[in-house]
């Protein structure tokens, strides 16, 4: 059996892709045409609207090669698109997958890639449809187009926030850097790759069960995964909604690995918190009555609470840290810059 | 005003895209949501299948960055993608553009690469609705997933050609290919960039709107756009039809273009019209009595003729050249392949 994709060529290791998605992936009796002519085609269901979304990785910029296994990579670079489906409120149905390889690169390496994929896709019966390989020179991207459905009308925008609105957040945001720096720190350490941290920027986990309810509770005004850090995804929100934000320091989720880690690399556990970092977690606002409604829907879908860390203010474009002992201070929302 | 995108910045830049879109770029009453959110979303049409592919052009290996603008990288990488949505039959709808780019490039490259996709988007009632940024170290990529819609059940796939069907195939391929050849072989003449080969390979046309012209009448039988080369891409149409092929030799349409650049290149005509070329041109099959019907309802749609250039028999995958000078001979089915 070959080995690199050099030995078996394009249309090779595309049949064998083609072979694995028809033996461990989800088939979808909507899918009119998968794998294997000039696009694929399907049918979508009436009274729907379709969401799209692509999301890249990039070879040393988005991960390191030495650090993370093709299955684990394969899972991550889908679970970035799942969540920004989750956190629409809709249903991912379709994969497209386009992969710049090098021809070296072995054939079973790209099929545990697939694996990984597939690891995100079949338990929320999504299907990979269709995709392209093409040959770099330079280091492997992984560019993912997803396609989802949410009922007409239903999706949640970033753009609905209205002063009042409480803001919530799911799990630990910050912990995704955390594992990051701890990676680039304890690089010649071969046990810094079983730290919960540094699992979960390799693996980390989307809440798209949990922004679907959420969308289907209709009770949010704005929604949004972080992929960006807190306070650039928080931004983005208040940017779209022409708001501005105060956030509570006292109830904001930092989690114990935060603060041993952040202890350990001797920072500010607000920096990690607040920070570039892809936790993929949710912020959501809503109007403060129906803030304990979102929580209960929360319980059935996560097992970390989700937090009422602060408000929407009428204020654009400002958010403010306010302390019970350090009093209100400006925060600079920031997001992951990929060009500065 | 800054002049490279680490200047602006990622979100600098998406304002600036989102701008000229705004100002340039056709808008579809069906997309509930542009550019600035987790993820697009648009209302499908009832009665209507969705198409969906995606292609990559990756610098140095599918174009070279100092023989080719901005502008027509932009309208290449577009036609490759209308060209696949064609050839189901399909009409392209929507774009999203995943993007790998250096820091260091100009903001107006940038810019004039979105004209470039507008070029070929606009005039086709289709739109830009999302995207992706990412940084590269090493060179530039475009990768663009292109949604279209066909009405149910009128796309035409690669797996329908039935023995004793004609081929008919448009235009003249190889000439893509005879002008990568002039490229590479006068790089240092800075006249070559105007030979109407080089510009045909640079700035290829598509056949979508014949495509699905061909597709509404309902006679083809199969049908795929040429961008792994003839002899590829009709093999192609052979492995998914489990059919095989005779070609006529002396009805293949060589054009004096073509004739004329092999003798510069000293090359055989018959090998660059075989081999990978990305020429867009359209393979059709269909049965015999239909063949008059397809290249009258050609004519509304392109200059050139829908020429007969072979029948399709039942031996699966033998490809086979006719000549009443020469004899008959087996033709090797070697498209593109980035990975040999």
């Amino acid at each position: 059996m070959s080995d690199r994709i050099s030995d078996i060529g394009e249309f090779g290791i595309i049949g064998r892709i083609n072979d694995l998605l028809k033996k461990e992936g989800f088939l979808s009796e909507r899918v009119t045409l998968g794998i294997g002519d000039d696009t694929a085609s399907f049918l979508p269901r009436p009274g729907f609207e379709l969401l799209v979304t692509c999301d890249t990785l990039v070879e040393g910029r988005h991960y390191l090669p030495e650090s993370i296994s093709f299955f684990d990579l394969g899972r991550r670079a889908m679970v970035q698109n799942i969540s920004d489906i989750g956190a629409m409120g809709g249903r991912p149905l379709y994969a497209l997958i386009s992969l710049g390889l090098k021809p070296e690169i072995g054939v079973r390496d790209i099929e545990e890639m697939y694996r990984g994929f597939l690891r995100e896709l079949n338990s929320l019966e999504a299907a990979i449809i269709g995709g392209n390989l093409t040959r770099t020179a330079n280091g492997l991207f992984i560019d993912i187009t997803l396609i989802g459905e949410v009922e007409q009308g239903m999706a949640v925008h970033r753009s609905g926030a209205k002063p009042g609105d409480c803001i919530l957040v799911s799990g630990f945001p910050g912990q995704s850097a955390a594992g990051l720096h701890l990676l680039l720190q304890g690089q010649n350490n071969p046990r810094i790759l079983s730290h919960p941290l540094v699992r979960r920027y390799n693996t980390p986990s989307h809440r798209a069960l949990l922004g679907r309810a959420i969308g289907q509770s209709g009770l949010a005004t704005a929604m949004i995964d972080i992929s960006d850090g807190f306070l650039g995804d928080l931004g983005h929100i208040c940017t779209e909604s022409r708001v501005g934000a105060e956030l509570f320091k006292q109830k904001l989720p930092l989690s114990r690995d935060l603060l041993r880690a952040a202890a350990e690399l001797h920072r500010d556990p607000y920096d990690l918190f607040f920070g570039a970092s892809d936790d993929y977690e949710l912020i959501i606002t809503c109007q403060p009555q129906n803030a304990s409604l979102l929580q209960a829907v929360s319980k059935e879908h996560c097992p970390d609470p989700l937090r009422e860390v602060g408000r929407i203010n009428d204020l654009p474009g400002g958010i403010t840290l306010q302390s019970d002992t350090d009093g209100d201070r400006p925060l600079v929302s920031s997001g992951w810059d990929h060009f500065r």
